[in-house]
């Protein structure tokens, strides 16, 4: 995800950093394509058949095309029968694309980069980053549970609405309880929130709590000199 | 809103900085002046009209200084059509004036440093900072969530009491769900003080951890060598 | 509280710190026998009528000496008709004894130190004073919220199990809403305990973690090296 | 539990080490045999009695092994009558075996270390500890809730997914309210879960935040080089 962990030496690494250097933008651009044909079919209530069967085109179509981008990246890592097991994360993802917009959030901050735009500094960037990355897990998640509890007997979760005040509720780890999932599926996407999203709002918090302390610390340096004026 | 981030330069920047210091003090009244206006006119039911049209004009009055004082910093800091964007928070506060208040808190710790009172030590600057800004976002929510819920079909919060308490849980990441809103509006502000609310409660949890460490391991010093007695 | 925060030189020092040496453990006894008295008086519903009354007569006869003591103090301290302004900490305790007991946990340690007991580390030594503060703190808490919910309308809080409970639910930040205040006292403690609860458990979690990445960095550098066997 | 806290000198400590280093793998299978067997006396409603008994069986044999280790450990301490107050946390796993299974973390992971496997760094480490540990921890408590709620009056918790789900929401501290235990039994494992997990998920929360502000950070300087492409 980040990249200090792509250290591992391996024998073609050169073939493999330009083929994931060439297939960043275009696998971004299908993880958004992706979150938005399976949000289409979970909204679109009252859209025609055609768009639905669109919708279900573009979701295998882009699932097929991460399937291809980690079989070349198995084979050009040349690691073997153990690649699934040592890239656990790329494995896990591949299995559950909903996860894969959290890869949109490097991408962007890359081509930024290479515009040249200034830089943020350290806590701005994790906390954007964590922030936007809690954002694109908590509304694939919503649009699970909404999807999973809509027709669930006894459901307290009716509306989109009251599915993203739930997923918005356990990320802040509140817990309100008036809109609660009551399914298995809805249950156990909750928790994988739960986990996802308390470490990712506890870099923010962390990271804001830092921020603040540097900037209260640098403002306490500068007026104890006298004021230029 | 910090010191630190006012460091960008600008053509005109010694009036511009002139005309932030001097507007800094009748401003901060105007927040306070918009913010007791929006509560009479929350909390006010018995109040008779005149009362009522009496803070409506404050509170545009108010606003109309906002939008002025925002004009004239544009003007001053000759950055063109794309001082909005550059400015995103001002931009903010301009049109959610109710989040104004949030600037009393530096310019009172700014007349208190003038007056030369002693100076706090970082983390309970940190923490009073974080902690007034936690109370008036707060009563700024509970005012809105109340006049949004208690005319809302099956709503849970039918006294202001009642929107303190619901505001109260959500800054505390607790989340009874006894007092929940079912309103879109209500629910949005919730959601807002669920940020903003859980980095600066971060602030005050982590400075005070902190400043307990720090105190204990003084004190471990302290009294390892031989008292004077 | 703690000893970093009485570094104010004063005209009379010497004889105010002995003074405070002196007084520090009657005064930690009272306190504990203000909590138990206070304690009797609410769970004791089946105890005879002399009982309460001997509870009451203790109540009093500790406020009694936190009042001389603050008397005295302020006296000593020669800082004239401010000190309960500059001593805030103090006089709120004075006003609310209930939340005196948590000066036992110093004055505990403290008595530990002169016995030359074996010190803890530091992280060990914030999680013990942060934890035995929130018990301390927690338990007036119940108390209190049991006494006055106990007799209300649609109280959710009929036993005191219930208010333990409650406060245990609250200081976790957990919030699961089976069990809520009703009255407006009853909240104002929770609200109270929310705030004093949050920062003594920050402190706990934040040790906890500190001292847990400690250990795990020194047995690290111990496994690095070929064991002795 | 970890390395640094054996280092207190005694008087045959090479004996008590070899014995702890000979015990620590069977000791560990014990107490997986243990939760496995308390987990199908719980959950195995439909299985045949001489199951059940065989379960039983093994569940004292555990208790047994667990109850002689303790008893040879304190022998070769020849710390006396204080063992059981010197060696509080030893004493507390023996009477709440349950608890157990938190030693087979390490065990676990000095086994890889002999394997020479290749480290994980700190922030890892922690996590996969804290994260291994909230799980275990969490089924022992899911399991005892489970067993108590189920035939309690007026109970919200009548499946195991249920209890799996309350103790899911305690230890993320956000409580929904939707299956909470109303037993006192119940509610104790809560709490002691609460404390458990709180410190336990600070610690995966904290590491995690401290890792990606030193990956966000180690990237940073990467990126300030120009790339050898």
């Amino acid at each position: 995800m980040l990249g200090p962990m792509r250290t591992r030496p391996a024998p073609d690494q050169r073939r493999l950093h330009r083929w994931e250097h060439r297939t960043e933008l275009p696998l971004a651009a299908a993880s958004l394509v992706f979150l938005g044909a399976y949000a289409a079919r979970v909204l679109g209530h009252g859209l025609p058949q055609y768009v639905h069967d669109l919708c279900l085109a573009l979701l295998l179509g882009c699932w097929l095309l991460f399937g291809i981008d980690y079989a070349v990246r198995w084979r050009l890592s040349g690691e073997g029968a153990l690649f699934w097991a040592r890239h656990g994360l790329s494995t896990a993802v591949l299995l559950l694309p909903l996860l894969r917009p959290l890869r949109v959030v490097p991408v962007y901050e890359a081509i930024r980069r290479r515009q040249r735009r200034p830089r943020l500094n350290l806590y701005a960037r994790v906390m954007s980053y964590a922030g936007l990355s809690t954002a694109l897990i908590g509304f694939a998640g919503a649009l699970t549970v909404y999807a999973t509890e809509r027709s669930a007997e006894g459901s307290t979760i009716q509306s989109f609405g009251d599915a993203v005040w739930c997923v918005c509720s356990t990320l802040a780890t509140i817990g309100y309880g008036d809109a609660v999932p009551v399914t298995f599926l809805g249950r156990l996407v909750l928790v994988v929130l739960m986990g996802g999203g308390l470490a990712l709002l506890g870099a923010v918090t962390g990271s804001f709590a830092s921020w603040l302390l540097q900037a209260f610390a640098e403002e306490g340096e500068r007026t104890d000199r006298p004021p230029a004026s």
